[in-house]
């Protein structure tokens, strides 16, 4: 935590608004030079490939005793995917299915050619490879410049793990007798946009009449509203991850920053449900990962990745932290999410953000929207998210060529 | 009627082309500041909402204490369309689904946000908000400049309705003891192109084995040649409707000022059917409203609206309008209608229009068609039609923003 | 057989690129002034339409007594396709069914308008007409400039006949006592992906485990290296068809030219299938035309066209020449092709380059993959097959005005 705002000046940012990140309107194609999901460890069993595309960028997967290896998957020859077909006919190579050209799966170099080892261009061409990183069930891969080095450790991508006597303490991805479980789906918005619906404290509202409200009985806010420069809490240590902190449950001090609002007398409009508050609270993190403590029940995180696809798709990942004491408690842990929770909350709940963030797209798809949306006090947040990656983005990716522009790295 | 060009002039018009109706030809997004059918009164139940896109706007309506309110269907937030899932929790508001932005329905001004009562926005935002007249069973909104004042009366927009005892005289949709009956659908092409196909006295060989033919035994003609000057009647009166009239039944005197043509001799084609003339007369009126006189049988009206939706598209409208003398006839006519002429005049006839409009659609989409078309005799009473449009529109739409292009009124 | 490059010119030729041939890169849309197959014979029964779109121009033909004639397809009024309903009242003359314009088949022009025939356009307008040349069972038209005379012979535009005594001799098309029997079917790539993927020698490896192999036992090789000059061989003499020819066979000496490649000792991969080589032997022609002699078997050639629909798609021609010497052995080759030859060359083996080339289309489409491929020794013949088509090409297709560029002929 580095600095607090003041009010007014979360206020006033959201006039000012575009010129302050102009990076942020840019990063259309993503931030580079960061660490993204690209499979789930069970999706890449030993010896098979798996692909995914992340900022714009194709990238083929194989594990090979255990080890995983994330590879450009565009043949140098002739463009096509490698994953259409992918071909394995000697450890650690990867053989395109067209015309045999073959690639060393951990420095990308043409190895050989199948019909041609005489081939001049062996030894003397290269695709890219991605740094790996799997842990706690999942297999990052880091998109970005070849130069770029060293690579940062994975945990300055993710969210800063809170100590466990931080108030309203929830479990981390990266604690101890944890079990995380998750899906990961398409969906059709810009990357920017699903974060800042995912973290977004007025947007609650599509979440009123949620099956999961009333399965719970526990009452989701109709919105909230900050209350003090204290609200937003920025992470933005040198080393540390990069994020902003909704401050929606009491502080140190049993200080509330937040109001939760239930009710709007005017209009009529109270909450469902009459449990009380379970504290919740949301933050956002470089590259583009929410955080949710406490949710959907106390002492749970829900962690929830955007990662760029193209500029009109993003991966949706969403995945749920949760502490055990013991392997009995683990095996109900995942009887329940597998029978209950997977679908309550992440089709009965987030679903609705799924839709939510597509409505937002045709008015953003050229930019307009970010000349033309009206702010509110509310949208605090969202600027100061926006200023946050322009602030700290290690870099933002260009658009693929063969979209019509340069590509950076390539 | 204005107006009487000579037949030198309608030929020797159809050679200068474009350069004479050049705002035609930008009018791809439709005519602005007129008025346009969005729903059928039936088609919006008191207390519930609606939507259409007109003129590339989008548009919200609802219905309280029997009146209706247009209003602009994107929260002035974050650009989503309130129509996704719309919420009234007062009287005379809306309130968007994602953020609690709640709009006057008669202002369009933001009233409150649930949860953020007292945001500097309130009071200081508004959307735009539409002139409403539900008349004849349709829901009328005037699409135009928010500063286009006073709005004009809707019936300087709908066909002149003609008097009892002008020659070949058919019910009009404004008479009293008629009753009007219809459909609405979309249809891929743009609407100019839809208006030329509709009164067009030369397409109708695509009616020529119409199963509506064989159902009446009533030839449809091949086509019709102007045979003077007065083949066409132009209305435009200051305050009145501006349209254009091809003169195919007879008029005052019962003169004939075109010929209906039932062979080609040369071609060894005849038009189907045995029954003698109808006299049926298409007019075309501003904004994009055509009416048949004496179609599909003596007495009635067939009005088609031809409503710009996208520059591709545009919602079709079809109705009849019948006289009857008793309730009983009316009923009869309601049952005549259900049963048999909506399917046999709609889709029996009108759908080759559907197809023959989009038939045009790639020749135009680029504007290519209006340089290298090559216009006939008959097509005099088009390009008349162009140029009254020229000379006449209240204005000319631009295209949205968020299509890439400045958008006049936003 | 014109040239014979040397083997150090072939390798050389892949580095310069694209600079060699330029007009190869523009020739998104095809090559004018060719012939092309349009329809095969028994697609156009007497008195019939059909259609088909070449290089982006749309065709209509009919064929009557016999005699088959092209003809633009889009009605000089309106823009639109004549095919989407097209109409014969009188012999030689086709009539547009939407108003009425009838043009004759053998010169294009304006011969009478149904409703209007003192139209002044009677006469004075003409669309696009096209040579035909019907023979060896395929509907050929030549796709050009009006002014392009004389309409060079159709055998300049295919494969070079080769004699009975030529080394590995197959049937040819045009031969005595063959029959040709074939689909065509639309791909969805660029025509000259198409065709570099037909004959390229490197690509036979995603045909290594094609049920046609498992079929004959006989192997395909993994790939063929070009062992010396004699790879290559031209055909460019001035009135002769313009092509390339792999020699895969030993030639006239008894000389071997490619090494076909069967095992990568280094990869641990082997070719399928026992049986001995049949020395098929590819070669590619202007305009697009693979022949495979001794393919699927000894003395049998398979054809291949690629005819440029639109930018993106091409229709793929298949077809084999099989030489026979009696009724009965011709029954027995229709009664073997019908049954198991079309279904297992077609599509148990070409199926594969259908999306093999389909997979290259997103790295050219927008001529990035001509700037950025890599290509190797065994693109010898691809360099040298752009170059020919540089050299010899008679023009170069210009897009569809429609599409936004000015179209040559137009």
């Amino acid at each position: 935590m580095n600095e607090i705002v003041s009010r007014d000046k979360l206020l006033a940012s959201t006039a000012v608004g575009r010129k302050l990140y102009q990076p942020y309107v840019a990063a259309k194609w993503g931030l580079k030079n960061h660490w993204y999901p690209a499979l789930y460890s069970h999706e890449l069993a030993e010896g098979s490939f798996g692909n995914m595309t992340i900022c714009g960028v194709p990238i083929l997967l194989r594990r090979e005793d255990g080890i995983v290896h994330a590879i450009e998957d565009r043949c140098a020859h002739r463009g096509v995917k490698m994953s259409i077909k992918p071909h394995c006919f000697k450890k650690g190579t990867v053989t395109c299915w067209y015309h045999g050209f073959t690639y060393g799966l951990a420095d990308g170099e043409l190895k050989t050619i199948i019909a041609a080892p005489d081939d001049p261009l062996i030894g003397n061409l290269a695709i890219d490879t991605y740094p790996v990183s799997e842990k706690y069930g999942i297999i990052f891969v880091f998109i970005g410049d070849r130069d770029f080095t060293p690579t940062p450790p994975l945990e300055q991508d993710l969210p800063e793990p809170l100590a466990r006597d931080y108030p309203y303490y929830a479990a981390n991805l990266t604690d101890e007798n944890v079990i995380t479980l998750g899906i990961h789906r398409s969906g059709n918005a810009n990357w920017r946009l699903a974060c800042e619906n995912g973290f977004d404290p007025g947007h609650v509202l599509i979440h009123w009449k949620s099956p999961l409200v009333y399965a719970s009985n526990r009452a989701v806010a109709l919105g909230s509203r900050p209350l003090s420069d204290k609200a937003l809490r920025f992470y933005e240590e040198e080393n540390g991850p990069k994020g902003v902190m909704n401050m929606t449950a009491p502080d140190e001090n049993g200080d509330y920053h937040y109001e939760r609002v239930f009710e709007n007398k005017e209009l009529g409009i109270k909450a469902k449900g009459t449990g009380g508050p379970t504290f919740s609270r949301t933050s956002m993190w470089l590259p583009g990962v929410l955080r949710v403590e406490n949710f959907p029940m106390r002492g749970v995180s829900l962690y929830e990745w955007y990662v760029p696809a193209t500029d009109k798709t993003y991966e949706y990942w969403e995945m749920m932290t949760f502490p055990y004491s013991s392997e009995e408690e683990k095996a109900e842990i995942i009887d329940r999410y597998e029978n209950y929770l997977k679908n309550m909350v992440f089709h009965g709940f987030n679903d609705d953000d799924l839709w939510a963030r597509e409505a937002m797209q045709p008015f953003y798809e050229n930019d307009v929207g970010f000349d033309e949306e009206k702010l509110g006090s509310m949208d605090a947040v969202i600027v100061n998210w926006r200023k946050l990656v322009a602030r700290h983005a290690r870099g933002i990716q260009t658009p693929p060529k063969e979209l019509g522009q340069t590509r950076g790295r390539r």
